[in-house]
């Protein structure tokens, strides 16, 4: 007999992913279906519906404690509403985690994805023996979550963690969260291309990252930069390392403030900077007046693509 | 017969000061002796003695429940061990808690002065109701504390809460901490005074701040620049604009990332800046991506030159 497992739903502008989650942290069995995250709310119900009663059957397995849900934000996780998130239309004041108990008869959590990812690597992934955890995932977009004490730091209404908007640079670009000089709008993927492409532009030097876009800098992608950066592309590089110093920078902040045990970085920009965490590691220091911030170790999460379903799954542990 | 009472003492570079302090947080009596913080571990630690027994007598009052002191950091506020304090070379991982402990045989904690005072607004002053705080005290230099679930939030080391060192321009001016652009060489009472000296030497407009420094731009201090303003000076309503709109970039950070029920200033610059109050809730929204950041109240700090007392006395309740 299986021990106790719990569902992890990850829910998307486009489609929901669930998977059966065990004990270890272990995706046991996932599926994906699509979302119509325009329709009205009971449409968009529908898919986390459709993704559970697709993973587990008619029947919820006993076995199964709980259902945990990452949902687009802002939303209420003490109360499991989702307010008005600009990528799910449809769901306006919707009581989520209520629905979800009537639905399946089982206890419900909702966060939103960064906070649960942060949750799942402490529990089961790369911050497992730490239990003050400062995790980011740097993709799209740049997001934060904080465990202190292995439970999930909200503050006053479920809306700290936001890291990734944070300002290193008060005159710096403007991100489309209104603010100027934010880490997200700096370093998130498309910061990187668009960073590049400038460089690119002033510098009029060769580079694999122009080859790679098809020769229009204009179409450098911030996986361009990767790959030109592993084909030995100097100009790659530089960009990369200029990354590498504006996350230093930024924590740098994160350690002054909150002194974590560990900060775990997780996403496709992530991967991306593997290559420069040693920079990082020497850089974080130098942004820090913790004489022992090269202590506090930097590491790559361990869930990737399932980041979701696992963090979804670890809100019901 | 008193309540319970605690000893609260302040340790500075050159004085101890020290006071008894009711369940209320009211100051029923205090103290003030030289320290002499150059001489060995054991000289410096008799001011500490000399304070608590001119407060108290001979014999520990049988209501005192407990020392709590604050000392110049860095400090183990787990162990009551001070490491290094520049400001107290006297002391080298000195066992200031167990030696207080030794001698006056009540329990005894310890913590750096900015930890301290956003305890006791927590539970005594600004903040009382609220049991998320963020605590700033802006002076010379700039602490802050965090208080969660009304303790002191500590993080790995006890070194969290340095967010005085927080930077917003990482191009910007260089700070003896080695930083960049950090709020404490923007905003501090000192940052004020220089970023005044620049304003009024490069835009040549008459200035009462001149005149209250004797004419001499170079001797212009954060005071003449509060009392131009008083007077209607116009250069320094500009400066201090200035330093509102660099508190309130900041604090927006803080709301991004921690969310906090109230945040609290304390010191004399917030006293000085305290005509823009107004102004800086009204900006630290524009620097919040938190669509409730209007809500958290930003309000002056009840202890001003007890802080450190108050502040000292909380650590024991």
């Amino acid at each position: 007999m299986p021990g106790p497992m719990t569902i992890g739903v990850d829910v998307g502008g486009t489609k929901v992913a669930a998977g059966l989650v065990d004990s270890k942290g272990e995706i046991v069995r996932k599926v994906r279906v699509p979302m119509v995250a325009t329709a009205d709310a009971e449409t968009g119900f529908s898919a986390v519906r459709n993704a559970v009663t697709e993973l587990v059957g008619d029947a919820m397995p006993r076995e199964v404690r709980g259902i945990g849900i990452c949902s687009p934000g802002p939303l209420d996780p003490r109360t499991g509403v989702v307010l008005n998130p600009p990528n799910v239309p449809c769901w306006r004041d919707f009581p989520l985690g209520a629905e979800t108990e009537r639905a399946f008869r089982v206890p419900t959590r909702i966060d939103n994805d960064a906070n649960a990812a942060g949750l799942a690597e402490t529990l089961w992934g790369a911050g497992v023996g730490y239990s003050n955890v400062f995790y980011a995932t740097l993709g799209t977009g740049i997001g934060t979550g904080i465990v202190f004490d292995n439970k999930i730091y909200w503050g006053r209404t479920g809306s700290a963690a936001e890291g990734g908007h944070n300002t290193i640079d008060y005159n710096g670009p403007r991100c489309g969260c209104g603010k100027r000089g934010c880490i997200e709008i700096l370093c998130s993927g498309p910061a990187i291309a668009r960073r590049a492409r400038a460089r690119i532009v002033e510098s009029h030097l060769p580079t694999k990252m122009l080859e790679m876009a098809g020769g229009m800098a204009d179409r450098v992608k911030a996986e361009h930069v990767g790959e030109a950066f592993n084909a030995g592309d100097a100009l790659a590089r530089e960009v990369l390392e200029e990354t590498a110093d504006l996350l230093a920078i930024w924590l740098g902040n994160v350690v002054d403030m909150l002194e974590p045990e560990i900060m775990i970085v997780g996403g496709g920009v992530a991967q991306l900077m593997s290559s420069f965490f040693g920079r990082m590691k020497k850089t974080i220091p130098e942004w820090s007046i913790n004489p022992r911030a090269h202590e506090i170790p930097l590491v790559l999460a361990k869930y990737t693509a399932d980041a979701g379903i696992a963090g979804a799954a670890a809100l019901c542990r």
